[in-house]
Formats: C-alpha cells, structure tokens, sequence
C-alpha cells in the first residue's frame, strides 16, 4: 500500500548507467558485497514507513571502513546518489531508497569497541543496535539512556542521524544530548571526527549539527555515546482522567512542581482499550484518558516524589490513582503503552501515525483541537504520546480500502501538523523529517532559513548526492507547495488556509 | 601589557575609510549611538583577556533591533568587518576589536521579555546578565543553572557565543543544553530563528551550531532558555589530599561510583595557599590538593549521596573530609574558589590562564605533567579548576619584566595544552578559542576539518566579515604556524614537537 507516495523527487538527479556502474564497483571495490537483481533489492524497498517505497537501483553491504570510502569516492566521482540505512526501523522515509541511487547499508558494522566505565563512555560502530549497548553496559552498572520503542532492532547509527528520542528523553535527553564523539566520512571519502572525549570541544559544534541530519552531511562510521548509572529504584503511577483536557493540565502541573519523572506519558480512551484488549495491562478502559508517570532514582527520593506527584495529580482531577504494586505490574503497565501502536492496527486496518511537539501549556487546547478536527473529518484518531515534552503521536485511523478514506486521512494528518507549528511546536519530535515531512518543512521555516540549511549541507556535499529529497525540501518544491510561511511560533497566519 | 598581542590578522581585511563609513552611518541610522573619538574608544579596546588590545574603529550602541539590522546591511554592503561584544567580560578575546572594524555592543538590549514558570523558561535580550535571569525566575522557585564565575557581570549573548560553562556544568550541562530558541541576524541583516519553544526542532541543528561559534555566524538579538527548579538543599564536602595524583584520582572515582555532584572542584596547594591568604576561607594550607564536591538535590537523597561521597574520598586516600557546617560555612568554601584567580594575582605581578579539558581518568597523569614541565621551565604553576568534568584552569605565574618569562609562559602554555590534546582532550574548556587560542586550533583539528569549518562559517557569512581572526584559522594561518596536524585523540603525534 502506497498511501503516501510522492513520485517527485526533489532537484534534478542525474542519470546513471546501473550497469556500468555496477561493473566499475566490482572492479574497484571487489570485495564488497553488492546487491543489484531486483529479488534481491525487494526487501530494501521501505523503511519503518512501509507507505513509501522505492526500489534501489543498488544495495551495498560494506563490512569494512575502506570498502565504504572506496564506495562514497566512486559515487562522488560517478554523480551517483547514496542513501545510507541502518536496521531501517524509521518511521518518516529517511532511509527510503532512490532508484537512481546507492542504498549503503551499515548493519554489518555491529561491534562494540570499548566500554569504559570509568570514563562512562561506549564506543561503538553504527551497526549496533541500541538495546545492544545497554546490554553491554550492564555488568558495569551503567546503561545508554536513549530508548526508541524499536530500540530492540534500530541501530545507533540511525538513532544519530535521527536524533531519535523514547520514552525517558523527558529526564535524559535526546541523542544529541548523549553522545560524545563521531566519526564520519563525507561523500569525497574525508574522514572527520566530530566532538571530542572529553565534554566540550572547541570550533563549532558539528557534532550537535550533524546528529539529526538525516544522511544528508556524512556517512557515520563510529560513534561513542555517554553511559549512566542504572537507578537504584523506578516506580510508576497510573493516574486516570473523566477528560483528556485534564489530563494535558495535569502534566504540566508535575512539571510546574519541579519534578522530572523518568517518563511521563499518555494515551487517550481509545488507545487505552485498544492496548488492554491486545496486553491486559491492567487500564481503566473507562477513563478517557491516563498518565503514566514513572519516577527513577534513589530510594528516599522516589518515595517522597510519588507522593508528590500523586498530590498534583489528585488536585488536578484525577479520578484514580494507582502505584504499580511490584515490578511485575510495572513492566505489564508499560507494556501496554509500548505496544500500543501495534494495538491501535488491531481496530483498524490502516493507521497514519503523526510525530508533533508542542510546548506542555498547549497540550488541553491542542487535544482539544485534535478532537474536532477528528470529527470534522469523520475519522477516529488515537493519542498516545510522551507527555512529558509535548512530543505526540496522533494515530490517525482509516480504510484505505474505502475510497476517499486515505484522502482524508493524509488531510487531517496536515492539519493536526498545522495546529502543532501555530501553537509554537514543530511537525516532528523524534521520527525525523525524511520523507514524509518534507512539504510541512515549507511551513516551519522560512525562505532565508532554508536557503541557510543548503548551505550547510553544501559545505559537507557540495554535490547534493547524500540523500537527497529528504529533510531539507529545495525551494522549487515549497514555491510549488503553495509557498507557505509560518514564521515558527507566530501568531496569527492566515497563509496555513493555503496549506 | 600587551603579554600575547599577535598583530597578524588573518586574510587580508579591506581598507575602510573611517570617516567616510562614520558619515554614512551617521545619515542611514542617524539615532544610532556611535562613538569615533579616540578617548571613547580607549575602554573598548580589550575584552576580559587584558592582554590583547586593538582599538575599534568605531563603536557602535544600538537599542532597537532596526538600528543593528541597518547597520549590519551597511556594513555588509562596504564590507566593513564587524565584532560583536556584549559585556566584555570573556576570557579568550573573542570580542578583541578590530582597527579596521565596528565593534557593535549589545549591553542595551538588556531586558527579560518574558518569564514563563509554566514552561519553564525566560525569553530574554542579549545583554541581560547571567545572574539577572536567575533573579527575575526566584519568585517562581526557578534559576538558569549555568553560571560562569563572572556570572554577576557577563550578559547572556555573550554566554550563548561563548557556549559558557561554570561551576555546576558537570550536572547541569553548558549553555548550549540550556537553551531552546535563538533569534539572530545574519550579516546581510536577514532575522532567522534557530531551535523552537518545544524540544527538539527540525532540520539541522543550528542552534548547536551557533551556540560558541564566537561571533562568526551572526548577531544574537534574542535568546530563551530552559529554567530549573532550585534544588531544596545543598551541602559541600572538603577533602585534603597529600598529592594531586590522589586528589585527581578521587574525581575519577566519585564520578565512576555513580554520582554526579552539583559541583566538583580541585586546588592545589599554591591556590589554596593564595585563596586562604586573601578570603579566610578555612582551608588546610598544608594539603598538596583540596576538592569540593557539592551535592544538591532533596534533603534524604543529599544525605545519602553525602556519605557515599565521603566513604569515597577516604577510600581514595584523603587525609581529611569536612562538610560545611552551616551555610555561611558553605558559602566560605565556595567564596575561596571563585576568587582564586584574584587570589593568584596577589601572589604574581602576572599570570596566564590556561582553560584545557580532558577526560577525567587522564587528570593524575597530566596534573603530574604539568608539574614537571612546569619545573622544566622554571616557573609556578596552580591548578584551580572544574575537576568534574575535567576541565582545568591551570594558571602559569610569571613577571614579564623579568627579561624572558613572558616567552618561558607562552611556551610553558603551549605545552600544557598539547599535553591535553595528546591524552585526547582539547585546548578549550568554557572560555572559548577567541583570538587567543587560534594557532591551537590547527593542532587539533586537520586541515579537512577546518575546510569544513570555513564552509560553514561560508554558508552564514560568504564575506567572512564577522569576528574574522577569530576561533577559526585559515589553513594559510595553520601552514605558516608549522602545518602541525594531531588527529583529536590519537597517539603518537611526533609532530607535536615541532610545536
């Protein structure tokens, strides 16, 4: 099902003989195993987002750093364009494949070249999966915080060039907030480090630049990320609500405490019965809407910020509040939200899910907005989202089957998106622009500032060959769009009618 | 005393004709505030690094964002080099003028636009002070946690130029993980807004990339940063040790044990010597190294985190742990570490401040290091710095009348920072490269990484009329420095001697 496929691709590629180029690389590089008969292709097609779909022209499966240089030098050379790719487990088409292009696959660079529990560090090569390195890190007590919920499959490399977040970056950050150094190599084949071992490095900050940068700037070979202590104690509350309203209300008042729970996050009526009929956590599938809040650390500290975060949430109307009574209840309450996507695609054949951050005090008024736009459309939209930092995720239900139903859906997709930028958030947390984004990138930025992104990008890839049609969409493709411009933030914008 | 003047100027900057540029100023932004005399200038003429000075051409005092717009546009179309300085309090001469140049002072744009506890965060102009922020947020039981020893005076563009940190940076991060939004001007005056209200913004990074780019990418007008709540309690341990080696180690080993301190500081004994003499600090003046490790946080978790950290540092050899009785006790301890420098002064007619970082398990061997080079060269040497996170703030005493110690002291420096980017460290912790630490950069970045630098700094400002001579060299500057190259962290690098 292709329910979002967008045939354009941005610019002008250049035409590439697959034949000859394919010859050269065998000639060049020999053993570098190449993928080019189309069966073999086939399940390269997509990422996470399985809407879109393009078959590569090629599939490279480097094991060595002198085989992926050697790779980026001949396409650089060639005008051949590369799309690098991880586990492929995103969700917004970053790692979606141009069938005039290279798809440089890095899963095959999957050891763990030094844990340092002294320094708090992991070094790693791109390929590892996430969980891995926490795995690793366990004997020492330590564990990497970023925790994507494909964080059993995704692969550090793609957690960086996404910038991916997870049900705990409220309290420890994004990626870019746990990493330390890169090493990289631009498409000419120069290899750079980015950042430094130790906590500041001077120049500017191409570390920070690069990560969330989508396989636009670089193709990453090593990363090395910061560790933390495990805490000693987590304990989590479930609280339920008579109103989403007053559950929005309710986060940022614990956050209006002063407390940074480890995780804060909500799911709204139908998502709570989707996930209890699919896990049987244990959900209230009465309440219109519940907050799990999970607060880490040590012992005494823990104890004394549930009874504080039970207090705000009593006072801001909750009808129930629960504490997981024992580890088992705990991890069958978080269950329950980390399969909630999967329990969302139960009721409905197809969903369409959004990646929207907005600041906390909007939270009441834009559930509030959702749920008309929800009606307006006549479709049913669940929400389940990290609360904590206003990151959510709409879950837009619909037929693709039924004719006019994938319309509306992508429609009212937009316009959620639109009340996201109006409220002073963005059109993505933690998925990433990729693909699928690209025309709403026209409408959080402006002419001057997307003329800024190409150049940067132009300083890394002169060329314009790393993967291009993703996250920065050219001006020709917004002037197109409808040449929409909401300054990020401003009030009002009248131009969002056009959107 | 101009101990480190350099009066090479990197590139060739164009001719400026003063009075002609002072006329055209004078009509195209007649309310604009520009001083031009000789006397006037004179007090602009060095930023917090005394030691470099040039006189501005003009001074200009804008108070409204069209006046720094008009004069940004006029420059750019003269090509007139403009600084930009805020408070003037930075340590590395980032704002050094330039006597072919504007130097345009930001300290009137000094009002807080808006504090919002809900989100916990302060809109505020570029010249508003560091300490100004946490001020306006107490009422709301808030403060800005970053806070550079000069935090009374220096102003908030100037922190975001120069990505400050200070002493609570090992818990809380550096100015760049304080910040949300930046409003700025390019030099061709377009206004662009980097980051947003909500967590992570797409697109690349550019506000990363703008936070300690020095003045090179473009004019700050507006910036709002995160908030925090102000921790319940807070308690500071004295710890003694008969050597540095072990005081270092006891760092190495807190930080391993799990816990991260609100502060975590280290002298030795000529700054505990120099501190105790000037503010009575109680200071064991027979100790070879003192740390201060500050723990804050809820009252039981302090508690505990109190005796651990004492149970550590015995274990580590201390000789002696105190904690601060009382307050006033906590505040004396805290008074002989922010004046040390002051102190210092009072012991040596002049001194040079080193600001390397390295990785903290490194910190006995080059605390050892340094020592020897310093006996090598014949000169004193105190060690006052962020031991947390391995940023160290060695301070070479000397009296450059005595024929030759200046040139000892810049020679004895330029080791010492060599030393941190041999153990895989780098020349600059918070203070920035500025004009003073330029010849470094070409030790540790190679000449691919500064070609990209130049391109980034090429997509913001094409001219290169921003701060140029500044933060980043030109490889011209690299290769008649002795083209020595040091790849970030590898070993060995003989060129290091060629230093």
């Amino acid at each position: 099902m292709n329910i979002l496929y967008d045939e354009r691709i941005d610019g002008v590629l250049p035409n590439v003989d697959k034949a000859a180029l394919l010859k050269a690389l065998q000639q060049e590089v020999p053993d570098l195993d190449i993928l080019w008969r189309e069966e073999e292709l086939k399940p390269y097609e997509c990422d996470g987002l399985s809407a879109y779909r393009t078959t590569p022209m090629l599939v490279a499966l480097p094991r060595q750093l002198e085989q992926v240089q050697a790779l980026l030098r001949l396409c650089h050379a060639r005008n051949v364009p590369v799309v690098a790719r991880g586990a492929g487990t995103g969700l917004s088409g970053g790692a979606l494949p141009l069938d005039k292009g290279v798809l440089l696959v890095m899963v095959r660079f999957n050891n763990i070249l030094q844990i340092d529990p002294a320094a708090r560090t992991a070094r790693v090569q791109p390929g590892v999966r996430n969980l891995a390195i926490s795995q690793a890190a366990a004997p020492f007590g330590l564990y990497y915080a970023p925790d994507p919920s494909s964080q059993i499959a995704c692969s550090i490399g793609g957690n960086v060039a996404e910038n991916a977040g997870g049900v705990h970056c409220l309290k420890y950050g994004l990626t870019v907030h746990n990493l330390l150094k890169l090493e990289v190599l631009t498409l000419e084949g120069e290899h750079l480090t980015l950042g430094a071992d130790s906590l500041d490095a001077p120049g500017f900050d191409l570390l920070a630049l690069f990560t969330g940068s989508e396989g636009l700037l670089g193709i990453i070979t090593e990363v090395t990320v910061k560790l933390l202590p495990k805490p000693q104690v987590a304990k989590v509350l479930l609280a339920s609500f008579d109103s989403v309203e007053k559950a929005g209300r309710a986060v940022a008042e614990i956050i209006a405490a002063g407390i940074i729970p480890g995780g804060l996050e909500m799911m709204d009526n139908l998502a709570i019965r989707a996930a209890e009929d699919f896990i049987h956590a244990g959900y209230p599938v009465d309440a219109e809407a519940i907050l799990l809040c999970e607060l880490d650390g040590v012992e005494a500290d823990v104890h004394d910020d549930c009874e504080r975060v039970r207090e705000v949430l009593q006072t801001a109307g909750a009808s129930e509040v629960r504490q997981a009574r024992d580890e088992a209840e705990r991890v069958r309450f978080w269950a329950g939200r980390k399969n909630a996507f999967p329990a969302i695609g139960r009721l409905s054949p197809d969903y369409y899910c959004m990646d929207g951050t907005i600041p906390r005090r909007e939270l009441p008024g834009v559930l509030k907005g959702i749920a008309s736009l929800a009606h307006e459309y006549g479709l049913r939209v669940a929400n389940v989202f990290h609360a904590g930092d206003g990151n959510m995720h709409p879950l837009i239900l619909f037929d693709a089957n039924q004719p006019g139903e994938l319309e509306r859906a992508e429609a009212l997709g937009g316009k959620i998106l639109e009340l996201c930028v109006k409220v002073g958030g963005s059109i993505t947390g933690e998925h990433g622009v990729g693909r699928e984004k690209i025309n709403q990138m026209c409408a959080q930025f402006n002419s001057d500032e997307l003329t800024l992104f190409h150049a940067v990008k132009a300083a890394f890839d002169p060329k314009g060959l790393l993967n291009p049609g993703k996250n920065i969409p050219t001006l020709h493709r917004c002037a197109e769009f409808g040449a929409m411009h909401i300054h990020a933030g401003q009030l009002p914008f009248p131009e969002l009618e056009r959107f």
